[in-house]
């Protein structure tokens, strides 16, 4: 039975133009799901590059370790399974990964080393690659340019919907589009699933200066986002520049101005595809927003912010719409950061709770409460010790999460 | 409505002798709680040293700050009340340790300097301290030994059950009894409330010897539980050595063989008291042991099998009867510890799951799922680095915790 989709879900999937020099196919190779898609097959432009980040996980998956050497660095495909992450599969794990990068090269005609791989679904069971070779070749005949709905339900695992979105950016007075799919519905989902984004733009950006500016925008999405705190041994963001056809002023650093329009609509399309991770969380019922100020730097406000997000106290209070803001002071006591507790200062829904070190005089809940009882909740503190501020996105944690983890395997 | 004793409880409140030097009063100031003890007053002899681990929460509660300052010392006498935990209510709450404890020392006869406190319950509200100055002189008047099942009553906040633990050590050929009471049923508990625990002996331990025995102690015993990761504003661990009536050889550093046994049996006690706070975590339908091998030192074994005994994902499994060891995997990688892939290995129940990074040939799921659905769980792995090891425990994450922390203030 297909799962319920999110309350949190978007309407639908977004419009997305197709990025020159990319194309896609999707199709079933069954390694573990039967009646729906589960590979995919991306074809970049001779002049791609490819920048992004892996799962610390020290456990990684065998693709995140074939990744993880390439990178950043140039790129022709990729090939994306679900219903196998690939993980804990020892040295037959590694040899999965070069069985479908040679076979996905074949097809693409370029070398292995050019193709990056990632895979998500159970851990522990080794990865039928064969599956996965034999269906290639028929994929590689279906390329095609904009598919990226189809695309984005092949990476699919427990996810009740698809994700992508798109900006377009201006560098040098020339549009470029971005365009990006994801999967993933908690940190680490039933099925081990992980999250994974990839992200397309037809800019031209040397790997270098495109690694140096994915970094910090993935701190401020996809690290910036929290279901339940666990850590996927796949985790994967991978931005791919085909530089095809697009004529804008070479680039050259990341820094530079040129660059600044670009940065900023990357980073709208991560925080997009990272937001849709948390509106899929599992058993997610509300969507909360977590606004640290006043912390030591942005780093500790995001330690701080992320406390607060990961706390199952807060969690289940904000569930059951419960103003509960004491417990947001212990996660802020917990954060192991910079905190003036007589100078903490605590809103929610915009309401001043808490200011200087304890409750407001007069302190009204009513208004929290039906803030809380609501699908959009905001919590904003001030630790009063310097200028470091973070956002982070979470979810809360509902009967629906002790379901989908307590169950799914049985 | 009283909440239904946990299953995992003891059958009864064991048998504890009374403590040389020690005499414990309880009654109720109506701080919160209708119908019920919630208040307690220890009398200690002129002798007594003590020692103690705080929160190491940034947002600690008045009492903790109160008791940080005089830790190692000597004492006279505790009072703890439980409703509320005096945290975050600014300058109100030191004003409300100092009635507290000038009160206490005015009936016990000794400077308020050697009154120790503690306080769990509510935070962010007042604490209306009169009420405890004004029940404390009936409560010297009814000073007794033994009283501990009462005692361990008394400070009770969501917990369903009183706990208490007593063992006989040697010093020297000379019996010397340490018996201790403790409350908690969740790192912190729904009404924020904490974990408290208390110890009491006749041995003669000088303070900075006893802090010394102390500080890894707590860190085998209740730094070595988890039930919901969360850390409490008041987290509290009193150790009192009366020194009354007992004849052993002085004891003048924590090293000496002459303390092995003391040692040892006062380990016993915190991990007794420790194991009950968790058969109380809120919710819990199992008890959960983790152990961890081949870690690089004994700290990190510690980390991990905190990071494997906290991950949601972990604890949900087990609660439904999965043998999802893959996220057995997933919680070492994310511990941010060193561990060799490639060396893992997995045992539940006593069954070998993984060996050298992977399933073992063979694996029989059927054994470990019958383990699994039953009361207490054991997972046991081995990181393959080098000789640390650690031991922690936890119980599985349920509907019940949800039911519990997403309504309890509604």
């Amino acid at each position: 039975m297909p799962p319920k989709v999110s309350p949190l879900a978007p309407e639908r999937f977004p419009e997305i133009p197709a990025v020159a020099g990319v194309r896609v196919a999707t199709g079933s190779c069954g390694v573990r799901y039967r009646g729906r898609t589960d590979l995919m097959l991306v074809e970049l432009a001779p002049t791609t590059s490819v920048a992004g980040t892996l799962t610390r996980s020290l456990t990684a998956s065998a693709p995140v370790e074939w990744c993880r050497r390439s990178l950043p660095g140039g790129a022709r495909g990729l090939v994306v399974n679900s219903g196998n992450a690939n993980a804990f599969t020892g040295w037959a794990g590694t040899k999965a990964v070069e069985q479908t990068v040679e076979a996905a090269a074949d097809v693409l005609g370029c070398r292995a080393g050019e193709v990056f791989v990632a895979s998500t679904g159970v851990i522990g069971e080794p990865l039928p690659a064969d599956k996965i070779v034999v269906t290639l070749p028929a994929l590689a005949k279906s390329l095609g340019a904009g598919k990226w709905e189809e695309a984005a339900r092949a990476i699919m695992t427990t996810d009740t919907f698809p994700k992508g979105a798109a900006r377009t950016a201006r560098i040098g007075g020339e549009a470029v589009t971005i365009a990006g799919i994801a999967k993933g519905s908690g940190m680490i989902a039933p099925d081990m699933a992980t999250m994974l984004a990839f992200i397309f733009t037809d800019a031209a950006i040397p790997a270098r200066v495109l690694q140096a500016i994915v970094g910090p925008a993935v701190d401020r999405s996809f690290n910036s986002i929290t279901v339940d705190s666990d850590t996927s041994t796949s985790d994967t963001v991978l931005v791919f520049a085909t530089g095809a056809g697009t004529k804008h002023p070479p680039a050259t650093d990341a820094a530079e101005p040129l660059l600044v329009d670009f940065r900023a609509k990357l980073e709208e399309v991560m925080v997009d595809l990272a937001q849709q991770v948390v509106r899929d969380g599992e058993g997610a019922s509300k969507f909360i927003t977590v606004t640290v100020t006043g912390a030591a730097d942005d780093r500790a406000a995001r330690r701080i912010a992320l406390a607060i997000a990961n706390s199952p106290l807060v969690k289940t209070a904000i569930a059951g719409g419960d103003a509960n803001w004491g417990r947001v002071v212990m996660a802020i006591g917990k954060a192991g950061e910079r905190a003036d507790r007589d100078k903490l200062a605590i809103r929610m829904g915009g309401v001043q709770i808490a200011k200087d070190g304890s409750v407001v005089p007069g302190y009204d809940e009513a208004p929290v409460v039906e803030h809380v009882r609501g699908r959009d909740v905001v919590i904003e503190t001030d630790v009063g010790i310097g200028q470091g501020r973070a956002t982070v996105w979470t979810c809360d944690l509902t009967h629906g999460y002790i379901d989908i983890n307590a169950d799914y395997r049985s």
